[in-house]
């Protein structure tokens, strides 16, 4: 197809096409004429991927480079995935630092590691979730909230079902690029609609249950 | 309490408390000497809850007085709640122009008003987490990725369980200052833990299914 039809097809403008083959996130296409080249089905996918990379996920160009070449290169699911959801396993240089700086761990992210053991969940021991989940344990903490990591047991039960779900949204989804894709459409598009839904059922909850209370010492 | 006392029990400098006196937020104590005042509890408890809804909820001042109004005037958990998770009922007069946009409301608001009737959630038809499931679910679409409002009852029906334990999370607070206090803690300062959940459970699932999958054209 020409460049027109790819640009058409893929929602790409020509001007971002061009940008992403002269940074070489986009192989050329076959050249047909001087100034004209023929592009295929495998281009067009790879471009929509790019696409919802930079827009969903708003990675930097570098980084897409990085994915892309972790497709090209590895074809292994579990590393794509693991770049998308930012769980990269860290290098052998990050985790001696990093078990050098273990005994100095935020309380937080301790109680993050003990939750995580809890649960049985084989995760990278320098994923960022950890430190945001142990960030979030020292705010509560600090907030005399009486929320720790044991009252976020049920929840860490019910997101375990929500990524459940999530793994099943891959299914029949065949080719390294539409995984890729799916996997960034699923961990990352989707994260503002949970949170909104959330929300819709807390008012729904907050509406069946504290409607019209007006006494200050409520019973609970 | 002295205002130093005060200070140093709810962890704002003086500077700011001072601030929050001039602007209001915060009633006076009672005069002991010509530039010395007396702070009770219910000061603490006020400061504290103003400290939440700045620096966890990132309100800005004129959002926090109407909280604290809606507190005191009102002492309606439903709408204190209502604030916090941003899902006022609309006024008569945007209500009305709601219903005149309605015909051309873009379809994933459709959609959303779609999945909200099939949970029976009751929420107000202009709670903006309404638009935002929207606009993902638009998202979604665009991008032909086949996952609508339907694919998302699971998800819906796992949120609504959280949401129940959110509402748990109530439980043993008595007093509006201290309920809207935690209101603000699990609706807000969870968000960011309920995702950092979700992304460790979907990195432990991707370890156990994608882990070695070098083949392009995989089975699931």
């Amino acid at each position: 197809m020409k460049i027109s039809t790819l640009s058409r097809r893929s929602g790409v403008s020509i001007p971002t096409i061009k940008y992403y083959l002269r940074d070489g996130l986009l192989p050329h296409g076959l050249a047909t004429a001087t100034n004209q080249a023929d592009y295929s089905e495998e281009h067009l996918r790879r471009l929509r991927l790019i696409r919802t990379l930079v827009e969903v996920r708003r990675l930097p160009v570098s980084a897409v480079k990085e994915i892309l070449g972790a497709i090209t290169e590895e074809g292994d699911l579990h590393q794509i995935f693991g770049i998308v959801i930012d769980a990269r396993p860290a290098t052998r240089h990050q985790e001696q630092a990093r078990q050098e700086q273990a005994q100095g761990e935020a309380r937080g992210v301790t109680d993050a590691r003990r939750l995580i053991t809890e649960m049985g969940w084989e995760v990278s021991p320098s994923t960022t979730a950890i430190q945001t989940l142990g960030e979030v344990l020292d705010a509560l903490s600090a907030m005399d909230s009486h929320i720790n990591w044991q009252s976020l047991l049920p929840y860490a039960q019910l997101t375990d079902r929500i990524s459940e779900l999530d793994v099943q949204q891959m299914n029949g989804v065949s080719g390294l690029l539409e995984l890729a894709e799916r996997a960034v459409l699923v961990s990352v598009l989707l994260e503002p609609a949970l949170l909104a839904l959330r929300r819709l059922a807390q008012e729904d909850k907050s509406a069946r249950l504290f409607s019209g209370s007006r006494d200050e010492g409520r019973e609970t």
